[in-house]
């Protein structure tokens, strides 16, 4: 059996996730955006990790190191917002072809210290090491929360209002501007921005950690569609989603027009958004928006609810439309999927 | 200018080391084993991380994944030994070519959480991906200390005696085996398995880290010729090594005898060792020592002294034999540098 016949999540299922994986009160392993780990009788630390691989991730002669170094250290604090916290620390390891430039290396960290330098996460040490032919970047955040703030992913509760962050499928455009070297004018060049230079939630993700309303929360990395597959499977419920209620950017519009793409394909399933997923519960909406909008000058999107689970073997996600109740078909990026 | 003409220490100098790196108070960055991060008033997290590549660090089809598994958790383990702390959780992230067998997979995690197992860290999260090519492997363990018994690389004092917490050299001799292909037989056997099970010397880490005494401390990766030129260069000392008094297993000189290595290039420059390299003070030598053979059944290898420094650009590092005072030549793994 090949790696590329089951799936990421399969294998983590397998090995990971099933081990008897008993870990000590008040830890938390695999499943949600970031590790706990206790710090003090109050606090906890919030760790999470994620790998970059060229031509898996990213196209070397196609992003700029700058953007990529910034976008690297961002889909790591994107996972500590997930859940509430404040970056603090990161570690960074790099495996590099000898043939690349010092210069490149030197873009990276520019773009990756820019981005410390904005949320204040201090770059505390990682791993330098050669590479035969392709980067390997691995990026290591460790944050802090105080435990009565923390959001997981299995609150979720039916009645809950589903909610997100930030319009959605900005940052699939930019991918589909990247792939088919589409031209540079002024709307493609906004969409790349929103690809190559995700800013990750953490405002809105600690301001939102403070109120018990928020039931459950997560950052938006493959898309909603499959992102909250995870709060459903994690919190045993389904969820419906109202397809004119998913926000959406004028020039994702406009995009989709020009080049005769699906704008709720794009927003649904296409993924790398890194802004924030999450449930609330409906009687503290009006409390927690006002406060939202009063700190963020917007209102909260408010794109579907939690409902009961009806099927014991699956999480069934719908979206509702004008024209009725509509099944949600499978989406999500699978790296380890052969491309025909 | 290309990577490959400068080296691995020299990238991490000029991009990671150098930076305005301001950390807050009670942290500590990059330049030691691990990363110091304050938990309470009388504690801190140790973390470290690093990355193992196919072909860079290990050869796919010459290493069971059951060993390189363990050996990946090992080294990082090592690194919260070689500053005194007790490992409490790992992340491990793994890229993983589709044509890979699930079996292997399986097998690394095996070996991964053999090692886990015995130790007690908690595997608490990571990331798996695609790859096109090789397979990548990044980890990173956080560690426990309590702040008093932190020892780092930087207080070795002129006078201190050098010492180290096993014999040295069996795990290069070990790589030999496996890069020549030579015979399995009692001998090889025993020194492949010093070289793809190095057992982190935890327990001897935690032990001399209770002692004031124990001026500086790092695990052994690169083998003690580079590996004591950190401690000097943080220290602002030089040292000396007695060749003579350099610990070696039988099985290293028979192997040296038979395939006609020099034994003392292969004890001090071999590398991997993965157990501890420390600086005494000399008068708390008898009751260290007392307390170590209680523990663990052996003396401590006292194999040179810390001396002043001499010359102000650079930390002298030299042996002593019968003969007299030789000074060391450079030797260090160099995953950069091009081989001809």
């Amino acid at each position: 059996l090949e790696i590329s016949e089951i799936g990421e999540f399969e294998l983590i299922n397998k090995f990971a996730n099933t081990k008897k994986n008993s870990v000590p009160q008040g830890f938390l392993g695999i499943g949600d955006d970031c590790a706990v780990i206790p710090k003090d009788d109050n606090n906890s630390f919030l760790v999470t990790t994620d790998m970059l691989i060229e031509d898996i991730h990213f196209i070397r002669n196609r992003i700029d190191p700058v953007d990529l170094g910034f976008k690297s250290l961002a889909v790591n604090v994107s996972d500590i917002a997930g859940m509430g916290g404040i970056p603090v620390a990161s570690f960074v390891s790099l495996s590099l072809p000898g043939d690349l430039s010092v210069e490149w290396v030197e873009n990276f960290y520019r773009g990756y210290n820019e981005l410390g330098a904005l949320e204040n996460v201090h770059l505390l040490g990682g791993d330098t090491t050669g590479s035969k032919m392709s980067i390997a970047i691995s990026i290591t955040v460790l944050g802090e929360i105080s435990n009565d703030k923390i959001k997981y992913r299995s609150n979720a509760r039916p009645g809950d209002l589903i909610c997100v962050t930030d319009k959605l499928g900005d940052s699939s455009a930019g991918l589909k501007v990247v792939l088919d070297e589409l031209e540079e004018n002024e709307l493609n060049q906004y969409l790349l921005s929103r690809h190559v230079r995700p800013y990750p939630h953490v405002k809105k993700g600690s301001m939102l950690s403070r109120f018990p309303g928020v039931t459950s929360m997560m950052d938006i990395s493959d898309g909603i569609g499959s992102d909250f597959k995870h709060i459903a499977n994690l919190s045993g419920v389904d969820g419906v989603f109202h397809l004119e209620k998913i926000p959406v950017t004028q020039p994702l519009i406009d995009f989709c027009k020009q080049y005769n793409y699906n704008l709720y394909d794009m927003a649904i399933y296409g993924g790398e958004d890194y802004s924030l997923l999450f449930t609330l519960s409906p009687c503290s909406y009006e409390l927690i928006d006002k406060a939202y909008e009063e700190a963020f000058g917007e209102h909260i999107h408010v794109i579907g609810e939690v409902t009961e689970k009806q099927d014991k073997n699956r999480n069934r996600i719908s979206f509702k439309t004008e024209k009725g109740v509509i099944d949600m078909s499978e989406g999500s990026f699978n790296h380890f999927r052969k491309r025909n």
